[in-house]
């Protein structure tokens, strides 16, 4: 079976690896016990816990690893400072101290949460994540963004800690339910779309094999955990580049807020596949990127059963008032001008930066009465 | 009237000033608008905003700066998650974004508890300390350390981040109740009884004149900024030599808990200054420090006013198994070893890595029986 190893170095001689492959959870104890610590928290979530805990802890008691298991309710709910201060607390009370390991076992929530935990925990503590849904393993687990919600907008408390190694097991992601995996899917296309045509091109071929398992998904991992370790590597605290990782996510986090993020009615995934489209759109709109490209875009995503339109979300639809304030709340906004990912075309995203709100307004505007 | 600089430099181009000086909460807003940033959020707690906010708050509109007051109750409560939470919301409404600066006007909780908020504020926008305590001034304004307090001891959650400038108005320090003066005092000592013996000696034949104010008060506050300076400069992060710092504070720590935080009954300067005076009678029951130096620190500690024994603490005593507790618990600890700062002398304090807790036992128990 293959094994995958994408480096991320960082300047100050931080690097770490990202390991992709099979089985990789059963090899945890080893992997932890080679980066030195004597006590390991692992941080889950109910759900995760009951899939793959045990392998992990098991893992960890075989290397002769001093091992603390903590479960956190499953849910984006638990991105918040009530959970955060449990969470330190209870890593408190396993007397996890500088030199240990904290584990984030599980999707995005417990790798954002956990990883912002580790961050604050007596001002650092190392983070290993072992990210077991596909956004969490082609996305938040790298780069080392980490944070919790709060009413004003997702993630706008946070840290940048790396991690000390991220562990892809690409098994876990037998284990998810279909609508996760598909939500997962936007941001494995979001990387063909910012900068590598060949890529999309690839996956329109291959999203069947993808959605299948086996060698291509592990491949459209591996691909996808490059791409965003390469853009990290050159930009790692967001002063320039990074941005373009946020594309699709302005319009939906906006969205995601817009249905205070009920995750029956949309999940962050879905949120950035309607995002995308919606960017390719606007573009288009504005004259720069042929109308024809968008139309791709959303094909592909239709064909995979992602949503694409904002009226695609159930339930009552936002005003383009509502959406635009929950925008400018957003934390892509420097000094009250709208900081925008936009594209020329596919696998050509850039960075606008002076985009005028009444542009905006404009064309969510047209969006939602083509609904009527 | 002379003004002070003190700059530090750390790795990666980063290096921020500490002035030093009379008048200069008045002159914030043309040093704030000095930094780049449309709007300022200036942090205080309800006693200083008394004596000093419309100061920085007149300077900055004359400077032409959006700014926003923030109050928060005063005293050491308010290093806690939920006032942490609550600053950040209060942050978030007033719209502050990335490039924008959060100003930590007061003492030291003030400065721990922005200073942490700014770190976390859409994962880290620009804090400028305005320190007004003397023990912000030596000590908690320098260096980057923030945070807030669990109920498993202080400071155990946090994040390093240097502030952008630091303005020690000594015209500050004259509005300060004198059992606060003298608790700053004891870190003011401190940097002599670490690595600057002529500097202590110069405290105890001048320490009136300290007291009192003008330039020798100044001059103190120069050379405690500068100690700090040159050791967070070579050890940012404590990897090493930082821990010297710690001088008196793993006592201290372990003091300050058992009354609960109870300011009534010592503040951490206090606490310091006993912590400080156990690690040099410490030191000598080891048969590391001349017994004729562990007396010169008392006596130079009861000269100023300072506690110097645990019997001091008004109130019941802690038992030696209580005070090892909350020792064990200070994140001065490493793979389960006490990790002390204990002296060979007066200004040849030294990083004890290995020190067995028999050892601090029967030593405390020597400490309390003398009570008796």
């Amino acid at each position: 079976m293959t094994l995958f190893t994408v480096s991320v170095a960082l300047d100050g001689d931080r690097h770490y690896d990202i390991l992709i492959g099979s089985g990789l959870l059963a090899q945890a104890g080893e992997r932890l016990k080679a980066l030195g610590g004597n006590s390991v928290a692992i941080v889950t979530d109910s759900n995760v816990a009951d899939h793959h805990l045990d392998t992990v802890v098991q893992s960890c008691k075989a290397a002769g690893l001093n091992g603390h298991s903590i479960v956190v309710p499953a849910g984006e709910k638990s991105k918040s400072f009530a959970h955060l201060e449990q969470l330190c607390a209870d890593l408190l009370e396993a007397r996890i101290e500088r030199g240990d390991l904290i584990v984030a076992l599980g999707g995005g929530v417990i790798g954002d949460l956990t990883g912002f935990a580790a961050a604050i925990l007596r001002r650092g503590v190392r983070c290993v994540q072992m990210p077991t849904s596909l956004l969490a393993q082609v996305d938040s687990s790298v780069g080392g963004k980490t944070g919790i919600n709060t009413a004003f907008g997702k993630n706008l408390i946070g840290a940048f800690h790396q991690p000390s190694l991220v562990l892809a097991d690409t098994d876990s992601l037998d284990t998810l339910p279909s609508r996760e995996f598909r939500a997962g899917y936007a941001e494995v296309a979001k990387y063909g779309l910012i900068n590598d045509t060949a890529f999309f091109a690839w996956l329109e071929h291959n999203h069947g094999a993808v959605f299948a398992g086996g060698e291509e998904r592990r491949q459209a991992v591996r691909t996808s955990c490059a791409a965003k370790a390469a853009i990290v590597m050159r930009d790692e605290k967001e002063s320039g580049e990074r941005a373009l990782l946020n594309l699709g996510h302005t319009f939906g986090h906006a969205l995601e807020a817009s249905v205070w993020y009920d995750g029956g009615r949309l999940v962050h995934g879905e949120g950035v596949a309607i995002g995308i489209c919606l960017a390719f759109r606007f573009s288009a709109a504005l004259g720069l990127c042929a109308a024809g490209d968008a139309e791709r875009v959303e094909r592909h995503f239709k064909a995979v059963g992602l949503p694409t339109r904002i009226q695609d979300i159930p339930g009552e639809v936002s005003s383009p008032e509502q959406l635009l304030v929950l925008m400018a709340q957003d934390k892509k906004v420097t000094q009250g001008q709208f900081n925008f990912i936009l594209a020329h075309g596919i696998g050509q995203s850039f960075i606008a930066r002076d985009v005028a709100v009444s542009k905006v307004e404009e064309f969510l505007q047209q969006e939602l009465q083509e609904a009527v």
